[in-house]
């Protein structure tokens, strides 16, 4: 079966799962050329991370570096890391505190791996913000309840809900001072801004690679300071140079060469975050403006994913006669897709890496709906 | 950084690793639509294996009926595959036997679980062969060990180092006799040979599709009878759609609508599997005539994966002045690459889905060598 894939490719896709991981035409010339099954592997001295041609040894050193770390191994995404640090880090039984924003897998992570999950509640409506304040109450209630603090604490840097920037420096404070082990997952921050892991406080990192570095999946990067990477990258006792919680080599795909060609450009773009901050706030600002809509979460946004509450597009439908369809059906007319099929209360999208002119016509589709179809 | 492997691909790669894991034209173009990181995901409703578009959901049952297996679910690779089953199965301190022929992914994977490895001994020089009876007599050992038998038993149905094809339905008998779950690695088997599960007494099987389905990496499939699917495949407790084993989804990239494309080459492929075992048996009698070559492993192969001793090309490295890098060269020179540089004692290399002329060129070379430089 033949499958293409141009309607999605050509449009403008605002799904915010998507918007990080969109390749450039290098990223794609490499991916041509590493199709075959085990292809990156053609010079393989044994491990995945030594490997010199492709340059995949100097690749994982240029990570930590870039993560602000001491080290760092390729990961096949962001999930995996996180189960590998608490497939490390903790017996079952023992207690991890995460963010309530998190991602299901940081749940389904520490699950598979037997840990008792401790959430760190939001603040509730509107804002849905992760206070460093509320890691302490976590903490205090881990300890009151267990008698010793949680083994590990996890920290979801930009959440896929709200879009919402967590305070990562005061929460590894808090941690510091409670000597808890600090687990940064930045899916939706490296690679898209400068996210320094030492800066943050942070003991581990990880990477979601094909939701924010531009590249095919799956990959990821886990990176650890000093103190842990030994324990974190630990030998098999039998194979002395691979890595048991890494079953030797992960992203053994062209991925990982994909991710030499597109480290560049990651380089580059994360000094424009800016820019792309002020393309989602000028986006949010200007929907909120054609009435009934709101953003939720932290306002004003610091990130490319939006939330919004748009009771304006749900009053729609119940006069349309595609119903909860229809904003998907004039949103897919118009060449944008990528928002949820039905969903009309409320959506999210990204407006990363979009042009000013894309941003306009992203925002002057909606417009024209609104206008159309409402009131 | 463009990273061209135009070399690698336009050469005949003989490296076992790579032969069955080398992707066709079709394969190439679905490749070629999904580059994109989360590309595969644009239709998800929350589930890998449940997605329509591409139709994920029907690959995942139609590999199960082809695996001869009742359930089945797309991972990163057969080593993940490996060290589910094992985290399933398995408490830290069990016992687990494993062919000592397997791959080093299974030690490290058990290694990983916390798991006691007991290695069944293959018979040693020349033939290696791992026989069913030596699983008897481990599962023995660890009975008078531990007092329990072993929580899981793993055959590599033909292993990276001999191609031996073992008799996993046999060893399956004798699994079913001590009443050990019976998890079949059949990374080198599946995809070029038929398998059926279920025949073999499988209870798990685990795939490397890079390895052996023509698709570009990381994806494998692990498939389970019925007995153990639940087990396996068990859920979240929070989140109801998400396996706990796979993190939620595993091979969530463009390899998994690939594979897709591939599926019916690879089920018209492994009906000519038998012209494959011959083309290894005709290339390892044409190199034993060369004098002072000796296939190791069983004999006559079963299997592509070609182990040879090489006296003859190891004499050639005393007064050659590349050494013994020499055989690497005079093989590039004559474009056939995948040989590890260096090696001439003896090498490993696979015949596979070379047409005849490929093979004969491929004699051809080596007897140019041996004539050139022998003697």
């Amino acid at each position: 079966m033949n499958l293409i894939r141009t309607r999605e490719e050509s449009y403008i896709n605002i799904n915010p799962l998507q918007t990080g991981g969109r390749t450039n035409a290098a990223v794609r010339l490499t991916a041509a050329n590493y199709v075959d099954g085990y292809s990156v592997c053609d010079y393989c001295k044994g491990v995945l991370h030594l490997i010199e041609k492709p340059p995949i040894c100097d690749l994982t050193r240029q990570l930590a570096e870039f993560l602000g770390m001491d080290d760092a191994r390729l990961t096949l995404g962001a999930r995996e890391g996180k189960f590998a640090v608490m497939h490390t880090m903790l017996e079952p039984g023992d207690a991890i505190v995460v963010d309530s924003n998190r991602h299901y897998s940081t749940y389904v992570a520490a699950e598979r791996a037997g840990a008792k999950v401790y959430d760190v509640p939001n603040t509730g409506h509107p804002a849905y913000e992760i206070t460093p304040q509320a890691y302490r109450n976590t903490f205090e209630q881990v300890l009151s309840e267990t008698g010793t603090v949680p083994k590990l604490a996890l920290l979801t840097h930009v959440d896929g809900e709200y879009g919402n920037l967590a305070d990562a420096c005061e929460v590894g404070k808090i941690c510091r001072e409670y000597e808890v082990p600090f687990l940064l997952n930045t899916a939706y921050t490296a690679g898209r801004m400068e996210v320094d892991g030492k800066q943050l406080l942070a003991d581990f990192v990880v990477v979601s690679a094909h939701k924010g570095f531009g590249v095919p999946g799956t990959i990821g990067i886990l990176a650890a300071t000093e103190k842990w990477a030994e324990r974190l990258f630990r030998k098999s006792t039998r194979y002395p140079k691979k890595d048991v919680e890494l079953l030797g080599c992960t992203a053994r795909s062209g991925a990982a060469a994909c991710l030499i060609t597109a480290l560049p450009y990651v380089k580059e773009r994360v000094k424009h975050w800016d820019e792309e901050v002020a393309k989602a706030r000028w986006f949010v600002e200007q929907m909120e403006g054609l009435g009934d809509i709101e953003q939720l979460g932290i306002r004003p946004t610091r990130h490319d994913l939006i939330r919004l509450k748009t009771p304006l597009f749900h009053e729609i439908t119940r006069k349309h006669r595609k119903k909860g369809y229809f904003l998907y059906r004039e949103l897919e007319k118009r060449g944008i897709i990528g928002l949820k099929p039905g969903q009309t209360e409320w959506f999210k999208l990204s407006t990363y890496g979009f042009t000013w002119d894309q941003i306009k016509y992203m925002f002057g589709a909606f417009e024209e709906i609104a206008k159309n179809l409402g009131g």
